[in-house]
């Protein structure tokens, strides 16, 4: 087992390991006396651990509540957070209590945010199911839901007390979640770390499943561990995402985070090389380790279209947005541009 | 005018004075840079000073987008406070911008909250339009929403980055709302300083209101800098509120906060007395002080019913419960009673 230590406004471990989803409540406890847990996670999450991790939980004392809803992005509103509290508060949790977080990414930023907000914030554990959810989520206490005009529009800064990742867990999800997961993690490579980039590029993720994961939330910890609240260098974490958020709200939600991030890195080292600011064309690196992991490498949305919904983004400052440019495999910059000229870095024709 | 600096996770002026409200804008201009402002507040609010405040933010460069719910803690929901923030996003407000609450309590617990999970938090300004906001909310950062099953139990810590008091406002207020306000500057008085309990059993308030609103924020201010979170010296500010708020919400808030909290003080101080906690029997003078501003010194409700909703309280940890008890005016201590034995604090008859 791995343990990567993340110091932040509450210092907690990343367990990286096999097998560790069986003995979750054996772990929590390791790191949260036994109490009353607020377990939270979406019907197929339920349907493949939930029964273990309740069994687990009981077994070192843990009382279990269980709050089930539907998986998808679709559930992660300011309605269905509600609930979520409102079941909470039925259920007679204090303050003393927490709140376990089992399943992707959208059951952590749920949970998480219930748990910052419940009795002006509890603590709470993660159990990512999703590769994106581990190598993203796990570090950076971001929690959210969406508004209807933006993404991630509500939220807090809410550290866990613990996050375990079962790499057993991760090796049995479809394509598509492995996928979403690879599109982050090569982002973790352009970012900082030109080994792990070339593992990608060849397909290896799986091979190398438990060192990745190690690998990524260490980039992750020592970006955040600069900028807990978001205010700088942490914004180089938003490589691809600022077009990439823009193409998946444009699909309404359809395409996945990972293929939107997927996209927009295409966009942004395209566009980087362009105007001058890469040193090299990154696109074909960029576009073999996408696909290898069958992630797209366009969108048919216009530049137009995507500059105008990435313009709504929380990130941006008055008149300017900042932009993650990459300037070689392992080094990015930020520079800031004026939001009339967004569009200009959205073009997919040569 | 008089300034009471506050030092929390941030760090601001209260300004207390007249005709503050008249210059918002101005004052505003003095802690955060002209932006766009989310202006909270309720109809009635509005009716009276909204337009004031609008022109005086724009007047000093503010752009003002007019969020208008309806005056009551029955607008104190989650669902109201989703349409506010979706508002928000609506105007594309962004990280740079703030919320000014205008208003009572109920305002400047939803704005504050609103401004915590915008966009994972933005500033805001708190311009208390009655004295119990004045008094009790513009120090301490506390916000929430309440939920069905408990009172603010969904919420956050959230500092302003300024505090208006216009005195002018204060003085025109309805005499229920200066009760209200009274039952805490009692509560002050009880907890901490004989000579503002003293002023206020002369029914002196609003003869000394500006000396009295600087003397509340400073002590509020002082036991808050010990315990910005909330988990030990601050519980003293619960004096009267354990009780008092199972007393409002058994009403259903028919019953004001104010008049809750002058019963629960009521019967905190009785109980001590019985059970030998405090050096003299209080509840005279109490009974003398809350009278002479027209609050209730007694409640229908049963000790049991009482306790019953009490135990919902987010303060409770475990089996337990914390109590502040009154010793002697000017000093109150803090003790922990099994949940069990709650109802014999609040009983009424001798």
């Amino acid at each position: 087992m791995r343990r990567v230590t993340v110091t932040a406004s509450r210092t907690y471990d990343i367990l990286i390991g096999r097998g560790l989803i069986n003995d979750a409540g054996k772990w929590i406890a390791q790191a949260v006396k036994p109490c009353q847990a607020a377990l939270i996670t979406d019907d197929i999450v339920d349907g493949l651990y939930g029964g273990t991790v309740e069994r687990s939980l009981k077994e070192n004392g843990f009382g279990v509540h269980k709050f089930v809803f539907p998986n998808g992005e679709q559930s992660k509103t300011w309605q269905v957070l509600g609930e979520m509290l409102e079941f909470m508060a039925g259920e007679q949790l204090t303050r003393g209590d927490i709140v376990v977080a089992l399943g992707g990414g959208v059951t952590g930023d749920m949970a998480g945010f219930a748990a910052a907000v419940y009795a002006r914030g509890i603590r709470f554990v993660q159990i990512p199911t999703t590769l994106l959810a581990a190598v993203d989520s796990s570090v950076g206490g971001k929690t959210a839901v969406d508004l209807k005009a933006a993404k991630n529009m509500a939220g807090a800064f809410c550290q866990p007390s613990q996050v375990l990742i079962d790499c057993d867990v991760l090796e049995k999800l479809p394509d598509e979640l492995v996928g979403d997961g690879a599109a982050e993690i090569i982002k973790y490579g352009v970012l900082a770390d030109r080994d792990l980039f070339e593992t990608m590029r060849r397909g290896r993720l799986m091979e190398n499943l438990e060192d990745i994961v190690e690998k990524c939330v260490t980039i992750k910890r020592d970006v955040v561990a600069e900028d807990e609240f978001d205010n700088g260098a942490r914004q180089c974490l938003n490589l691809g995402h600022t077009l990439g958020h823009a193409v998946e709200k444009n699909s309404n939600f359809t395409l996945t985070h990972g293929k939107g991030v997927s996209v927009g890195m295409m966009l942004i080292a395209r566009a980087a090389w362009k105007k001058g600011y890469s040193e090299e064309n990154l696109v074909p690196a960029i576009e073999e380790a996408v696909r290898a992991y069958g992630l797209p490498t366009k969108t048919d949305y216009s530049p137009e279209e995507l500059a105008r919904v990435a313009l709504v983004d929380k990130k941006r400052r008055g008149g300017e947005i900042t932009l993650v440019v990459p300037k070689r495999i392992g080094k990015c910059d930020l520079i800031k541009v004026p939001v009339g000229e967004l569009a200009g870095w959205a073009a997919q024709e040569d």
